[in-house]
């Protein structure tokens, strides 16, 4: 179904499961990726750019998909990388590519504006780190809004725990304030952390499957880089398992009907330093003046996911798994 | 069971469940109600005081059971009452006490100060109500914690969305500088709104039952104050139930067993004003360096919970509802 | 002239200048103290308690003049003691008291509750601490400004750089809290750290003259207070001086005219935490909306204080030097 | 003295005082002036764009100098004009012009990355608006600050009253955050607020020669251009005056000896919403533990300013004023 296919920009601060959401979107028929983006976060940049170039290698797609270079910091908070979780290259283990792929010529965010220049009300943003290149865009471009067809954003815990800090996510803790741009000024579908920890795991069963059952360099590549988050998670939280935040998002964007349910809601983010820092507040039962735009997935499909995920691994579309 | 009688102070806005929390307290033969101080919050504070003598009167209890009066507004907040949703007077209808019981020659923060100096390791305090008064008495007395024998405290909401905002519940929200330094300083089992809403509902059969079945003064009582909150609910969220936060926690100080799950886990609370303001940071997953020292309670018995109420409402002690 | 008595209540941390003025106030026939109050503040709680007592004996009006001891930590904020100015007990250097004198059996912001319920229109609050005791004092007796007759209060930076922060002065910064509620509150007459700076110094001259030259106990004891001082004004901004801004005041509550030009300004005080800490806004210019409440003394009678202050040190009455 | 020249961009939100900068720098025979940004700031966004081309037109440099538009937003905060202080377009009276000179085709803060980056250790940016577009160029380029020869900053207040609270002047609360940006980031010369209060005031006579006196375009230009200041000051304060922040400034970048005092401090700007948005924490007696890296003009030769200011009125070069 050509007519179908969706043409998106993935911002990504490349380290664990964004590779997996990469895969995904390199996989699936249904998406045009017409760049990548990378943003501080995860792990030391120049990290994140080789990941990306790696991975999209991998997918057999790196002649196609260019990686474009943006914010190696937030805008102004302090930076804080997650590498506790993904291992110092973001890899899980000792991968530290090194591809020798150049980048696109142009500034991250310049790429994003330039492209939805180009293309008004043709490309889905989907975004799977902090905000920072989305907020640069917008402040360079106030308009991004009208010109972008979809906005896709993994960030945020909705009336629930933090992974963090009790009281934040990462990507939005990293940049509240790129955060809070982009939250306050565009309509999106946001995927959680909530959502995330409540339907995206897969269990000790699965991931032994994934990690040692499938006998493919993507099977091979998943298990090394979901070996360090499952570690990690067995031994903070004594749960074998692992969540996949950014593929879980990425595989909704494929294939919307894993959005079970979703409200809309108003939704804001707290940009303060301190207690509070990347807070996403979600006016559930409507109590706030604010406007209800961000489209809050509440419940999704995660047999259905598990199911495209393992296509994937294999080497099929992902939206092969689902007929 | 004399050796097991718990000697309570009870801090009340009394106004809605208040009233009940009061009536409960006052059935039970395992508590000895020593005092009840009064502090802005829910009403006009007049209205609370005449609303606790009132409803000790009810219970019988006015001659034993004296009324102090004590701040009259929050620390430094700016105060919003809620009698929006307990009518004016706080009582659900038309029903605007005025007792000629006099209140008590001590100011509340001072009553329960010399109560925990004259009475060493002997006094529960039953905090149902915002912490404007139990923040004064630990600012005169540091010692306070160690003077008394426990504190059960309504308010907060655990990684769960508030009532008054998104972030925040009403008690914590009113007096976020007090709920702070109560929770900074004091041990405590903290009753918040989340278990509230989870596990203290009455739904519309009940309410009928409790509203209309039960032929007493206080089953007529009940009736009026429940209506308001009822319609409010059924306005608001579309919902025909009540939830018991105050009366739902006395029942638990009456029977801890009701107490079916609980975690230890670090709580602060968020005293700035904005976004936030009364937010209860409860570190789930320890990941703060926080010391744990808040027992939240995670799970309740409500179906022991309602027997206890109906025995009250009939005019027996809730605990001859446990046998 | 009895019948100019002003009856004054003296709010202090004692340590430094502090002690100076409890000594001019008690010097002069003008003033009758009514009570002192303790504050938390410079020094550890207990050397404030003994370091007024001490200087009221020196004074020889330890059996009229009652020490109260009111607040051992600020409202919410982390306390620190100033001691790096004041040497470790307070008074510049080797002197502990230990007066065995008793304190007064009531809570110092309790004290000053009843006395202004007791004696309405009657009494000014002289305050040269934190304002922590006084905060608490009106969030007990909301009408405490209005049962005073005056108040007068050292703190606070007036479009001036601050002594313990650029942007705050130690008072206003201990319990910024406290400070903005009683700023929000009462009107009273403002005695910043920029009048302090600009017009109350003691030159190298004159110090020499007071620490050396004046052979009292009195004068003993300001040699040994300021040495301290000098010491660290000389080596942190190598300038022979010290500044008085508690006996500065004091010698304007004694004699306004002192004051020399005053204006009268909205004050707020910044509560949160971090950069402006116990910043004070003095709208100068008027271009908010805040009602003009605060009296801030602008320029000060330098000669005349000093000559105030040289017959307290001669035992005379500090008024006797302005005929 | 070829060897002399400056090469300078200039940052500014073209209104009042903004386009006697621009004809003190297009008058300069020792500044070259490599393009012109346009920042968010006094007055509407194309106002601005007009004004700044305007000028240059009428120094007779709109051909060799070119104006790029930069954000039309702050980062973060809501944004308020000033035209209640320049008028409505920002000339003061009914000039509006609409002059058809086409703007460059890059982005304002790109523009400076680029000629930062071609031209490494030549360039000085006159800043004379909010940060905007120099946060924004510091985002896209972390080593901006290695890469400029100078940076000069109108903005801030150094321990004195603000303009537009009393907490902050206009440039540093529009944009907090960009202001907090660069000024931790960037090496600087701070020409505040205090300082062109106290020292770049025109009085009235001098206003009469500049507004009537001098029968040239420009003469008639800064006529219509300082009677709304003139006005808005007169009405406000009382004082028949206009100040020259930013002419000011740009004088001393033209002739550095007008700087007659300047100290190297710690400064930092709050970026906080409220109270103290915009405010400028300068550590002038060295208190706090950061690093004094900005040089803040605190005494300047306004009577030189003045002859350099009548010089470019008559159609000569600023400097031909200083022999
Ligand atoms: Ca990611
Ligand atoms: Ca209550
Ligand atoms: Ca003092
Ligand atoms: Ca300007």
């Amino acid at each position: 179904m050509t007519e179908q296919t969706r043409r998106v920009i993935v911002d990504t601060d490349t380290a664990g499961d964004d590779t997996q959401a990469l895969l995904l979107a390199a996989a699936s028929e249904r998406l045009d990726v017409e760049g990548i983006t990378i943003c501080a976060g995860n792990v030391e940049f120049e990290h994140q750019v080789e990941n990306a170039k790696y991975t999209l290698d991998l997918a057999g797609v790196a002649d196609d998909v260019t990686v474009y270079e943006g914010a190696t910091e937030p805008l102004l908070a302090t930076h804080d990388y997650a590498d506790y979780i993904h291992g110092e290259g973001g890899l899980g283990g000792e991968r530290f590519p090194d591809t020798g792929i150049p980048s696109g010529d142009q500034y991250g965010p310049d790429f994003i504006v330039e492209q939805a220049r180009a293309n008004p009300g043709e490309l889905t943003l989907v975004c799977i780190a902090p905000l920072t290149n989305v907020a640069l865009a917008l402040q360079k471009e106030p308009k991004l809004g009208d010109l972008l067809d979809d906005v896709w954003v993994m960030g945020g815990n909705a009336n629930c725990c933090g992974n963090v800090t009790p009281a934040a996510e990462y990507n939005f803790w990293v940049d509240p304030h790129a955060a809070k741009m982009v939250v306050d000024e565009l309509d999106m579908t946001l995927f959680d952390w909530g959502v995330t920890v409540r339907e995206t795991a897969f269990d000790g069963d699965t991931l032994d499957e994934f990690t040692a059952g499938i006998d493919t360099d993507l099977g091979e590549f998943f298990g090394e880089v979901a070996t360090s988050v499952r570690a990690f998670n067995r031994e903070s939280f004594g749960e074998d398992t692992t969540t996949q935040p950014d593929s879980g998002m990425m595989a909704a964007v494929i294939e919307p009907s894993l959005v079970v349910e979703a409200g809309r809601y108003h939704v804001e983010v707290d940009d303060r330093d301190g207690l509070t820092r990347g807070y996403s507040v979600v006016d559930e039962n409507d109590v706030t003046d604010g406007e209800p735009r961000t489209t809050v997935v509440e419940s999704f499909d995660n047999a259905r996911f598990e199911a495209m995920f393992r296509a994937m691994l294999r080497g099929r579309s992902p939206e092969s798994a689902l007929d």
